[in-house]
């Protein structure tokens, strides 16, 4: 998430009670996760394992749970839990603001665009021109919508990330991430009936122009698909995922957070991607593989008894 | 998808710019693909491969994309594009009609009938006696439902078939398919929470009488449902798939387009279905095969290691 | 279910025309299924090889359709239809309540709640504090949610139970159990956009504190989830499953009904569990397996092959 205006990094020092070190009159741009900072954001770490990455990323500021030596030109802000500070600021400079109409006012809608009756419009939606939105669409705020696209009955557009951080030795354990991202929706997109896109935790969730999307798909936080892509029904999506153009999923496919499936890549129904998956091969299986590769596995397994019946009829001579 | 009145096939010719061949007097009644299709109706075919089977169908007026030979009595239209033709003769006989408020003027409800606050019903709706819809069910244009139907909250009826012509040389690839099929709901149905069930692209979605469909179900364009069906929560059934009475598909369980289950099949929970099942069996396993041949599979799986113990012992004597 | 207050068993013989036998003068004060009922429960048994378990239980009226010796301080109702008496108890104390309007009068809602538009409240529906309803949300009535949850879009609440019983020798095959009980949320729980959980048919649907649901998930009826679980997208949970505190589901998932799945158990992504699981371990697979296990199986399975030509070769010798 990008701040409408710089916010000075003392500010955010003081508004967090985080201890400044390093360079204390610079400006802050925006806040985000590591693997969608640029420069001027701010960012969180609260991991070891993780610090190099953060303090040799492009994020200008970083929030931080211990005092380590500050890179040149950056500014560390120490407290001891970055994730609060992180949620604080985001809920600073994102609050949630009530609806108490269908369609906002501060919501723009494009020349030619029709909606329904009983959809949802939060604040500061932006849909362009010759949309179609049926009814009992719930779009929250901050989304934003290409031009001629058709979105069906009863899907919801940016419902929050599900991101928690648990902390175990609480009664309630998962601390909620507030998410500050938007979801995108390119031109030329169709969105089938129960389908919910959720926004992204700091970047953007996007659908790449010219994409279809079947009946009660689930696009998580944060993923990215490409152009010219057909979901089939009920396929989950995890969050941050990627998804290049041209890529078809058949029905109830799975595929998990954070990996990349190539483009023109095909995987058949109820096919599980726990990794990435490179572009233009069809797969099968759960986790998937080559789907020829599964259909030979197949096969064989069918001729387990037939291998037993020839070791054993062995014993016998 | 039958016209109110019957339309000149020279009327349809000009309208589509299409070359007529062959009888130019009759009347058409009706459009459909090519498995719904009846004596009056108009089809297309694109795929030389799929010629012969358009050309010697019930169809009385074929939009082809080459000249040949018209069959006796028939009509042929010429054109570059027959799936535009098609898609444009649709549009113009069953246009989309904007709604502005939440139940349509042109619906005809039954006595009895209770609409629970946020339910949406779209133009030429018909719903029979004694149903009960709950909160914001999305019911589209020309479905049509029976008697004593329940209708559970969230529920769509009638979206749009997911079906698109990939036109790979374009930015945009995927040009939609115009549907103008309906959903009927026949008595006695009870449709779960959640569930979403498509119009056919030129014939009808059908949800046979007493059958029970629990929450989150996807049911695709054209399928048709049979009498005294039991599904669990979150089946997919693709396009056009024929379920025959009294099946019974557990959970997750997702059933490819294009295929038939016979009478009284069982589907265990998760299974896929990718081809035609006989009836009066069960069924398990992705793909899914007689549930018992899947057991002993998963038993001899587990013997694996015993197998290559008993031959790598043998290597050794 | 508890009726608001104690019914004299002699009301209920003459309400639904059963013969009475053994006490005839005490109080009911609830109608229970086998599985819920408590001391002073009127439940209903019609297999004879439930007999046994329905008249040792803690139920004080049994309706039953056959004459057997009346356990000592119990009363017996025999009617050749117990199902249908049952149905008739259900209907009258729990009778459905025509909604009107989208925030029925008679629910209660805590100060700090605030409900987003299109949010449909049923009646005698409470609602603890500083509650977020997202939009097009559906809860039926009788749901009970506590302090501090949030709802997101087009998520429904209480509806029915997804239970029939089947009569074979009717056209219409299938009639519909009344249900009666409630769906009850706990403190600070998060439900995803179009998730659904089911009231339960005589007992609760209960969700723990502190659990997180993510999108389209579906809760079967009378469910019951601990503390503190978290649920990826698209996880199914079936009738009367129990899931201990701090489970966790990944995307997916399918639980059969009536079992447990003990305490910080973890199953991976589209795994099917038919069956009960220890906490505190690991599954993956369909139907679910220790994931280790799972793993190893995989891996003996691409070495069939190898297998194969092990034993062929030894042929050769």
């Amino acid at each position: 998430m990008k701040f409408e205006k710089a916010v000075p990094v003392q500010w955010i020092a003081d508004f967090t009670g985080a201890k400044l070190i390093g360079n204390a009159s610079q400006e802050t741009t925006g806040i985000n996760e590591i693997h969608k900072v640029t420069n001027g954001d701010i960012s969180f770490v609260d991991f070891e394992k993780y610090y190099n990455a953060c303090l040799t990323s492009a994020a200008t500021v970083i929030i931080i749970n211990k005092e380590v030596p500050c890179p040149d030109g950056k500014t560390l802000l120490v407290t001891a839990d970055p994730f609060s500070a992180y949620i604080k600021i985001v809920k600073h400079f994102r609050p949630f603001e009530p609806a108490y109409e269908m369609i906002s006012n501060s919501a723009v809608i494009g020349t030619g665009t029709h909606l329904q009756p009983g959809v949802f419009i939060g604040n500061h939606v932006r849909i362009g021109k010759n949309c179609l939105i049926h009814p009992n669409v719930t779009i929250y705020d901050h989304c934003v919508i290409g031009d001629n696209v058709i979105i069906h009955a009863g899907c919801v557009l940016g419902a929050d990330a599900f991101y928690f951080k648990r902390r175990k030795d609480r009664e309630v354990q998962y601390d909620k991430m507030e998410s500050c991202g938007r979801v995108i929706i390119e031109d030329d997109v169709e969105i089938g009936a129960g389908t919910s896109i959720d926004k992204g935790v700091s970047g953007d969730t996007i659908i790449g122009r010219g994409t279809k999307l079947d009946n009660h798909i689930h696009i998580g936080h944060g993923a990215v698909i490409g152009k010219n892509c057909l979901f089939a029904a009920q396929v989950g999506i995890g969050g941050k995922a990627i998804i290049e153009d041209e890529v078809i999923l058949w029905g109830q496919v799975g595929v998990s957070k954070d990996l990349t499936i190539g483009k023109g890549a095909v995987v058949l129904a109820q096919s599980g991607v726990p990794a990435s998956l490179e572009g233009g091969k069809t797969y099968f299986g759960s986790p998937a593989v080559d789907a020829k590769t599964k259909m030979r596995e197949l096969t064989w397994i069918k001729r387990i008894p037939e291998i037993w019946e020839k070791i054993t009829s062995t014993d016998k001579e």
